[in-house]
Protein backbone atom coordinates (compact mmCIF):
# COMPACT_ATOMS: atom_id res chain seq x y z
CA UNK A 1 0.00 0.00 0.00
CA UNK A 2 1.13 3.67 -1.19
CA UNK A 3 -1.26 5.42 0.57
CA UNK A 4 -4.14 6.01 3.00
CA UNK A 5 -6.87 8.61 1.40
CA UNK A 6 -4.87 11.15 0.02
CA UNK A 7 -1.60 10.96 1.81
CA UNK A 8 1.02 9.30 1.67
CA UNK A 9 1.95 7.02 4.41
CA UNK A 10 4.75 9.32 5.61
CA UNK A 11 2.46 11.98 5.47
CA UNK A 12 -0.17 10.27 7.91
CA UNK A 13 2.54 8.54 10.16
CA UNK A 14 3.85 12.55 10.63
CA UNK A 15 -0.25 13.16 11.49
CA UNK A 16 -0.53 10.17 13.74
CA UNK A 17 2.61 11.24 15.65
CA UNK A 18 1.39 15.05 15.83
CA UNK A 19 -2.00 14.24 17.16
CA UNK A 20 -1.81 11.08 18.61
CA UNK A 21 1.56 11.46 20.54
CA UNK A 22 3.80 8.77 18.58
CA UNK A 23 3.33 6.55 15.49
CA UNK A 24 0.99 3.89 17.87
CA UNK A 25 0.66 0.86 15.51
CA UNK A 26 -2.97 0.32 15.76
CA UNK A 27 -3.62 4.02 14.56
CA UNK A 28 -1.53 3.14 11.47
CA UNK A 29 -3.35 -0.20 10.85
CA UNK A 30 -6.93 2.47 11.62
CA UNK A 31 -5.58 4.26 8.81
CA UNK A 32 -5.91 1.70 6.34
CA UNK A 33 -9.26 0.40 7.84
CA UNK A 34 -10.48 3.93 6.95
CA UNK A 35 -9.15 4.26 3.75
CA UNK A 36 -10.94 0.35 2.84
CA UNK A 37 -13.95 1.57 4.43
CA UNK A 38 -14.09 4.89 1.80
CA UNK A 39 -13.50 2.51 -1.17
CA UNK A 40 -16.83 1.11 -1.11
CA UNK A 41 -19.19 4.07 0.45
CA UNK A 42 -21.17 6.92 -2.38
CA UNK A 43 -18.59 9.86 -1.94
CA UNK A 44 -20.83 12.50 -1.57
CA UNK A 45 -22.80 10.98 2.26
CA UNK A 46 -22.90 12.49 5.16
CA UNK A 47 -21.36 10.00 7.41
CA UNK A 48 -20.93 9.19 11.33
CA UNK A 49 -18.92 6.29 12.91
CA UNK A 50 -19.51 3.83 15.49
CA UNK A 51 -16.00 2.75 16.93
CA UNK A 52 -15.92 -0.75 18.68
CA UNK A 53 -12.60 -0.17 21.14
CA UNK A 54 -11.40 3.10 22.92
CA UNK A 55 -8.13 1.95 22.01
CA UNK A 56 -6.35 4.05 18.89
CA UNK A 57 -8.73 3.34 16.35
CA UNK A 58 -10.79 6.52 17.21
CA UNK A 59 -7.64 8.62 16.28
CA UNK A 60 -7.14 7.30 13.06
CA UNK A 61 -11.04 8.24 12.57
CA UNK A 62 -10.62 11.63 13.75
CA UNK A 63 -7.55 12.13 11.52
CA UNK A 64 -9.48 10.83 8.07
CA UNK A 65 -13.13 11.43 8.78
CA UNK A 66 -15.52 14.42 9.70
CA UNK A 67 -15.79 12.68 12.36
CA UNK A 68 -14.48 13.50 15.73
CA UNK A 69 -15.53 13.26 19.38
CA UNK A 70 -16.47 17.10 20.13
CA UNK A 71 -18.70 17.31 17.14
CA UNK A 72 -20.35 13.91 17.92
CA UNK A 73 -20.27 11.95 15.23
CA UNK A 74 -17.95 10.15 16.42
CA UNK A 75 -19.16 7.23 19.02
CA UNK A 76 -17.37 4.59 21.00
CA UNK A 77 -19.24 1.44 21.93
CA UNK A 78 -16.65 -0.36 23.75
CA UNK A 79 -17.11 -4.12 22.62
CA UNK A 80 -13.04 -4.78 22.95
CA UNK A 81 -13.43 -5.39 18.91
CA UNK A 82 -10.45 -4.01 16.81
CA UNK A 83 -13.78 -2.49 14.31
CA UNK A 84 -15.71 0.33 13.48
CA UNK A 85 -19.00 1.12 11.38
CA UNK A 86 -19.28 4.08 9.04
CA UNK A 87 -22.55 5.04 8.24
CA UNK A 88 -24.34 7.30 6.33
CA UNK A 89 -26.75 9.45 8.72
CA UNK A 90 -29.57 9.45 7.10
CA UNK A 91 -30.19 6.15 5.82
CA UNK A 92 -28.20 3.90 7.94
CA UNK A 93 -26.47 1.90 5.42
CA UNK A 94 -23.03 1.47 5.72
CA UNK A 95 -19.62 -0.59 6.13
CA UNK A 96 -17.94 -2.30 9.20
CA UNK A 97 -14.32 -2.94 8.60
CA UNK A 98 -12.51 -4.94 11.19
CA UNK A 99 -8.51 -5.67 11.77
CA UNK A 100 -9.10 -10.23 10.83
CA UNK A 101 -6.55 -11.79 13.14
CA UNK A 102 -7.39 -14.94 10.46
CA UNK A 103 -5.45 -13.38 8.02
CA UNK A 104 -2.32 -12.57 9.99
CA UNK A 105 0.09 -15.75 9.63
CA UNK A 106 1.92 -14.03 6.63
CA UNK A 107 2.35 -11.01 8.89
CA UNK A 108 4.04 -12.95 12.36
CA UNK A 109 4.81 -9.24 14.01
CA UNK A 110 1.76 -7.80 13.85
CA UNK A 111 0.41 -11.43 14.62
CA UNK A 112 1.96 -11.35 17.94
CA UNK A 113 1.00 -8.04 18.89
CA UNK A 114 -2.44 -8.06 17.88
CA UNK A 115 -3.32 -10.94 19.58
CA UNK A 116 -0.74 -10.05 22.51
CA UNK A 117 1.36 -13.43 22.12
CA UNK A 118 4.69 -11.10 21.87
CA UNK A 119 5.71 -9.92 25.20
CA UNK A 120 6.22 -6.25 24.65
CA UNK A 121 10.26 -6.47 25.28
CA UNK A 122 10.20 -9.22 22.68
CA UNK A 123 8.40 -6.74 19.99
CA UNK A 124 10.36 -5.62 17.10
CA UNK A 125 8.54 -2.10 16.33
CA UNK A 126 10.80 -1.29 12.99
CA UNK A 127 9.56 -5.21 11.50
CA UNK A 128 6.05 -4.45 13.09
CA UNK A 129 5.82 -1.02 11.36
CA UNK A 130 7.09 -2.56 8.33
CA UNK A 131 4.60 -5.04 8.29
CA UNK A 132 1.94 -2.96 8.62
CA UNK A 133 2.84 -0.88 5.51
CA UNK A 134 3.01 -3.99 3.31
CA UNK A 135 0.20 -5.34 4.70
CA UNK A 136 -2.53 -2.05 4.37
CA UNK A 137 -5.35 -3.31 4.14
CA UNK A 138 -5.13 -6.65 3.21
CA UNK A 139 -5.41 -7.91 6.88
CA UNK A 140 -9.00 -6.63 7.38
CA UNK A 141 -12.06 -7.97 6.62
CA UNK A 142 -15.18 -5.69 5.83
CA UNK A 143 -19.25 -6.05 5.82
CA UNK A 144 -22.02 -4.44 4.95
CA UNK A 145 -24.74 -3.23 7.61
CA UNK A 146 -27.56 -1.68 8.12
CA UNK A 147 -27.81 0.63 11.91
CA UNK A 148 -31.12 1.27 13.56
CA UNK A 149 -30.63 4.83 14.00
CA UNK A 150 -33.73 4.35 16.22
CA UNK A 151 -31.68 2.70 18.62
CA UNK A 152 -29.10 5.27 18.83
CA UNK A 153 -30.49 7.06 21.83
CA UNK A 154 -29.39 10.37 20.49
CA UNK A 155 -30.20 13.11 23.40
CA UNK A 156 -32.93 15.12 22.94
CA UNK A 157 -32.47 18.85 23.21
CA UNK A 158 -32.95 19.95 26.39
CA UNK A 159 -33.58 23.72 27.68
CA UNK A 160 -30.97 24.77 30.69
CA UNK A 161 -31.08 25.23 34.02
CA UNK A 162 -28.85 26.51 36.87
CA UNK A 163 -27.91 23.62 39.62
CA UNK A 164 -28.98 25.08 42.73
CA UNK A 165 -25.97 23.13 43.87
CA UNK A 166 -22.89 23.46 42.16
CA UNK A 167 -24.17 26.90 40.33
CA UNK A 168 -23.23 25.97 36.97
CA UNK A 169 -25.57 25.22 33.99
CA UNK A 170 -26.66 22.04 32.85
CA UNK A 171 -29.25 19.93 30.82
CA UNK A 172 -33.06 20.53 32.52
CA UNK A 173 -34.14 17.14 31.56
CA UNK A 174 -31.58 15.68 33.76
CA UNK A 175 -33.37 16.26 36.43
CA UNK A 176 -33.58 18.84 39.86
CA UNK A 177 -29.76 18.41 40.03
CA UNK A 178 -26.96 18.33 37.37
CA UNK A 179 -25.56 14.38 37.23
CA UNK A 180 -22.33 15.60 39.06
CA UNK A 181 -24.52 17.19 42.26
CA UNK A 182 -26.80 14.04 42.05
CA UNK A 183 -24.17 11.24 42.40
CA UNK A 184 -20.63 10.74 42.35
CA UNK A 185 -19.79 10.39 39.23
CA UNK A 186 -16.37 12.35 39.43
CA UNK A 187 -12.96 11.13 40.83
CA UNK A 188 -12.56 14.59 42.28
CA UNK A 189 -12.75 16.72 44.93
CA UNK A 190 -12.87 20.42 44.65
CA UNK A 191 -10.45 21.76 46.45
CA UNK A 192 -10.36 25.80 46.31
CA UNK A 193 -13.17 27.63 43.78
CA UNK A 194 -10.94 30.36 42.96
CA UNK A 195 -13.25 33.38 42.67
CA UNK A 196 -13.72 33.60 39.02
CA UNK A 197 -13.08 37.27 38.32
CA UNK A 198 -9.90 36.89 39.69
CA UNK A 199 -8.48 34.24 38.21
CA UNK A 200 -5.60 35.51 36.19
CA UNK A 201 -4.50 37.11 39.33
CA UNK A 202 -5.30 33.90 42.02
CA UNK B 1 -7.03 38.00 23.83
CA UNK B 2 -4.84 37.62 21.18
CA UNK B 3 -3.85 34.10 21.28
CA UNK B 4 -4.64 30.61 22.55
CA UNK B 5 -1.07 28.72 23.69
CA UNK B 6 1.52 29.48 20.87
CA UNK B 7 -1.82 29.79 18.04
CA UNK B 8 -2.81 33.25 17.30
CA UNK B 9 -7.06 32.83 17.77
CA UNK B 10 -7.27 33.07 13.83
CA UNK B 11 -4.52 30.04 13.45
CA UNK B 12 -6.39 28.44 16.03
CA UNK B 13 -10.19 29.42 14.29
CA UNK B 14 -8.84 27.46 11.27
CA UNK B 15 -7.29 24.49 13.13
CA UNK B 16 -11.29 24.01 14.42
CA UNK B 17 -12.72 24.54 11.35
CA UNK B 18 -10.57 21.42 10.07
CA UNK B 19 -11.10 19.36 12.55
CA UNK B 20 -14.23 19.77 14.09
CA UNK B 21 -15.77 20.96 10.47
CA UNK B 22 -16.62 24.58 11.49
CA UNK B 23 -15.83 26.92 13.80
CA UNK B 24 -18.12 26.18 16.71
CA UNK B 25 -18.36 29.29 19.63
CA UNK B 26 -17.94 26.20 21.90
CA UNK B 27 -14.63 24.83 20.22
CA UNK B 28 -13.24 28.41 20.58
CA UNK B 29 -14.81 29.29 23.85
CA UNK B 30 -12.71 26.29 24.49
CA UNK B 31 -9.49 27.22 23.19
CA UNK B 32 -9.37 30.00 25.51
CA UNK B 33 -10.46 27.56 29.02
CA UNK B 34 -7.43 25.13 27.90
CA UNK B 35 -5.31 28.17 27.88
CA UNK B 36 -5.83 29.23 31.05
CA UNK B 37 -5.62 25.92 32.59
CA UNK B 38 -2.04 25.45 31.23
CA UNK B 39 -1.13 29.09 32.98
CA UNK B 40 -1.97 27.48 36.17
CA UNK B 41 -0.01 24.03 35.75
CA UNK B 42 3.72 22.93 35.56
CA UNK B 43 4.96 22.95 31.98
CA UNK B 44 6.74 19.51 32.21
CA UNK B 45 3.42 17.55 33.85
CA UNK B 46 2.27 14.31 32.61
CA UNK B 47 -1.39 15.36 32.00
CA UNK B 48 -4.77 13.77 31.29
CA UNK B 49 -7.60 15.63 31.01
CA UNK B 50 -11.63 14.58 32.13
CA UNK B 51 -13.92 16.46 30.05
CA UNK B 52 -17.46 16.71 31.25
CA UNK B 53 -19.68 17.26 28.07
CA UNK B 54 -19.45 15.43 25.03
CA UNK B 55 -20.10 18.92 23.38
CA UNK B 56 -17.78 20.53 21.57
CA UNK B 57 -15.31 20.96 24.27
CA UNK B 58 -13.50 17.64 23.95
CA UNK B 59 -12.52 18.63 20.24
CA UNK B 60 -10.46 21.87 21.91
CA UNK B 61 -9.04 19.60 24.50
CA UNK B 62 -7.69 17.02 21.77
CA UNK B 63 -6.46 20.37 18.78
CA UNK B 64 -4.77 21.81 22.12
CA UNK B 65 -3.21 19.34 24.79
CA UNK B 66 -1.73 15.66 24.03
CA UNK B 67 -4.65 13.96 25.31
CA UNK B 68 -7.00 12.46 22.66
CA UNK B 69 -10.10 9.97 22.64
CA UNK B 70 -7.71 7.35 21.19
CA UNK B 71 -4.59 7.59 23.30
CA UNK B 72 -6.84 7.50 26.10
CA UNK B 73 -5.90 10.60 28.13
CA UNK B 74 -9.07 12.20 27.04
CA UNK B 75 -12.35 10.87 28.90
CA UNK B 76 -15.48 12.07 28.71
CA UNK B 77 -17.85 11.79 31.69
CA UNK B 78 -20.46 13.43 30.64
CA UNK B 79 -22.24 15.50 33.31
CA UNK B 80 -23.50 18.51 30.75
CA UNK B 81 -21.57 21.39 32.51
CA UNK B 82 -19.60 22.53 30.25
CA UNK B 83 -15.76 22.13 32.11
CA UNK B 84 -13.09 19.99 32.24
CA UNK B 85 -10.16 19.28 34.37
CA UNK B 86 -6.58 18.98 33.46
CA UNK B 87 -3.86 16.95 35.66
CA UNK B 88 -1.24 15.60 36.11
CA UNK B 89 -1.56 11.78 35.62
CA UNK B 90 0.73 10.62 38.61
CA UNK B 91 -0.13 13.43 41.66
CA UNK B 92 -3.41 13.70 40.35
CA UNK B 93 -3.16 17.45 40.71
CA UNK B 94 -5.07 19.47 38.48
CA UNK B 95 -7.27 22.56 37.32
CA UNK B 96 -11.11 22.23 36.63
CA UNK B 97 -11.68 25.48 34.29
CA UNK B 98 -15.50 26.05 33.49
CA UNK B 99 -17.25 28.44 31.67
CA UNK B 100 -18.94 30.94 34.55
CA UNK B 101 -22.59 31.77 33.25
CA UNK B 102 -22.85 34.35 35.95
CA UNK B 103 -20.07 36.59 34.17
CA UNK B 104 -21.58 36.75 31.18
CA UNK B 105 -23.98 39.86 31.68
CA UNK B 106 -21.63 41.82 29.84
CA UNK B 107 -21.47 39.16 26.50
CA UNK B 108 -25.21 38.81 26.19
CA UNK B 109 -24.41 37.20 22.74
CA UNK B 110 -22.67 34.33 24.53
CA UNK B 111 -25.34 34.43 27.49
CA UNK B 112 -27.99 33.82 25.30
CA UNK B 113 -26.50 30.82 23.18
CA UNK B 114 -25.10 29.76 26.31
CA UNK B 115 -28.11 29.18 28.24
CA UNK B 116 -30.14 28.60 25.02
CA UNK B 117 -32.09 31.98 26.20
CA UNK B 118 -31.86 33.13 22.03
CA UNK B 119 -33.28 31.13 19.32
CA UNK B 120 -30.66 29.39 17.19
CA UNK B 121 -32.46 31.40 14.06
CA UNK B 122 -32.32 34.79 16.32
CA UNK B 123 -28.40 34.45 17.16
CA UNK B 124 -25.73 36.66 15.38
CA UNK B 125 -23.53 34.38 14.46
CA UNK B 126 -21.04 37.76 13.36
CA UNK B 127 -21.48 39.31 17.29
CA UNK B 128 -21.30 35.92 18.80
CA UNK B 129 -17.87 35.14 17.64
CA UNK B 130 -16.57 38.50 18.22
CA UNK B 131 -17.82 38.61 21.84
CA UNK B 132 -15.77 35.24 22.09
CA UNK B 133 -12.76 36.78 21.21
CA UNK B 134 -13.35 39.84 23.36
CA UNK B 135 -13.81 38.02 26.21
CA UNK B 136 -11.14 35.45 25.56
CA UNK B 137 -11.00 33.14 29.40
CA UNK B 138 -12.29 36.12 30.97
CA UNK B 139 -16.11 34.28 31.20
CA UNK B 140 -14.20 31.38 32.77
CA UNK B 141 -14.00 29.84 36.64
CA UNK B 142 -11.09 27.66 37.66
CA UNK B 143 -10.75 26.07 40.62
CA UNK B 144 -8.12 23.53 41.69
CA UNK B 145 -8.71 19.55 42.34
CA UNK B 146 -7.17 16.93 43.21
CA UNK B 147 -8.66 13.56 41.39
CA UNK B 148 -8.50 10.38 42.73
CA UNK B 149 -6.46 8.21 40.62
CA UNK B 150 -7.62 4.97 41.97
CA UNK B 151 -11.69 5.98 40.98
CA UNK B 152 -10.80 6.35 37.54
CA UNK B 153 -11.27 2.97 36.98
CA UNK B 154 -8.99 2.35 34.27
CA UNK B 155 -9.31 -1.27 32.52
CA UNK B 156 -6.98 -4.04 33.62
CA UNK B 157 -4.38 -5.30 31.06
CA UNK B 158 -5.68 -8.33 29.85
CA UNK B 159 -5.10 -10.95 26.56
CA UNK B 160 -6.80 -11.75 24.06
CA UNK B 161 -9.68 -14.69 23.16
CA UNK B 162 -10.93 -15.42 19.96
CA UNK B 163 -14.96 -15.11 20.40
CA UNK B 164 -16.55 -18.83 19.71
CA UNK B 165 -19.34 -17.02 18.33
CA UNK B 166 -18.11 -13.66 15.85
CA UNK B 167 -14.55 -14.93 15.94
CA UNK B 168 -12.76 -11.94 16.43
CA UNK B 169 -10.43 -10.86 18.64
CA UNK B 170 -11.55 -9.40 22.03
CA UNK B 171 -10.13 -8.74 26.23
CA UNK B 172 -10.40 -12.30 28.04
CA UNK B 173 -11.03 -10.21 30.93
CA UNK B 174 -14.46 -9.90 28.98
CA UNK B 175 -15.92 -13.06 29.45
CA UNK B 176 -16.49 -16.01 27.05
CA UNK B 177 -17.94 -14.28 24.58
CA UNK B 178 -17.31 -10.51 23.76
CA UNK B 179 -19.28 -7.56 24.74
CA UNK B 180 -20.97 -7.25 20.91
CA UNK B 181 -22.03 -10.98 21.38
CA UNK B 182 -22.96 -11.15 24.76
CA UNK B 183 -25.70 -8.56 24.55
CA UNK B 184 -27.59 -5.94 22.32
CA UNK B 185 -25.09 -3.28 22.71
CA UNK B 186 -24.50 -2.24 18.83
CA UNK B 187 -27.07 -1.22 16.79
CA UNK B 188 -26.30 -2.63 13.66
CA UNK B 189 -27.13 -6.20 12.29
CA UNK B 190 -24.92 -7.60 9.68
CA UNK B 191 -26.26 -7.89 6.52
CA UNK B 192 -23.09 -9.61 4.44
CA UNK B 193 -19.98 -11.22 5.76
CA UNK B 194 -17.33 -10.14 2.83
CA UNK B 195 -15.00 -13.09 2.79
CA UNK B 196 -11.71 -10.87 4.10
CA UNK B 197 -9.62 -12.02 1.09
CA UNK B 198 -11.83 -11.41 -1.21
CA UNK B 199 -12.67 -8.00 -0.23
CA UNK B 200 -11.13 -5.80 -2.76
CA UNK B 201 -13.04 -7.56 -5.70
CA UNK B 202 -16.51 -7.65 -3.39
Amino acid sequence: MSSILSHSIDEYIKMVTSFHGYPAPGVLIGGFMVDLAYTKLPKDGLYEVICETAKCLPDAIQLLTPCSTGNQRLKVIDTGRYAFTLYEKRSGEGVRVYLDWTLLDEWPEIKGWFLKLTPKEAQDEGVLIREIKEAGSDICGMEKVQVKLDSLNKRKKSSISICPSCNEAYRTSDGALCPACKGSVLPYGRMSKTPSKRHKSA
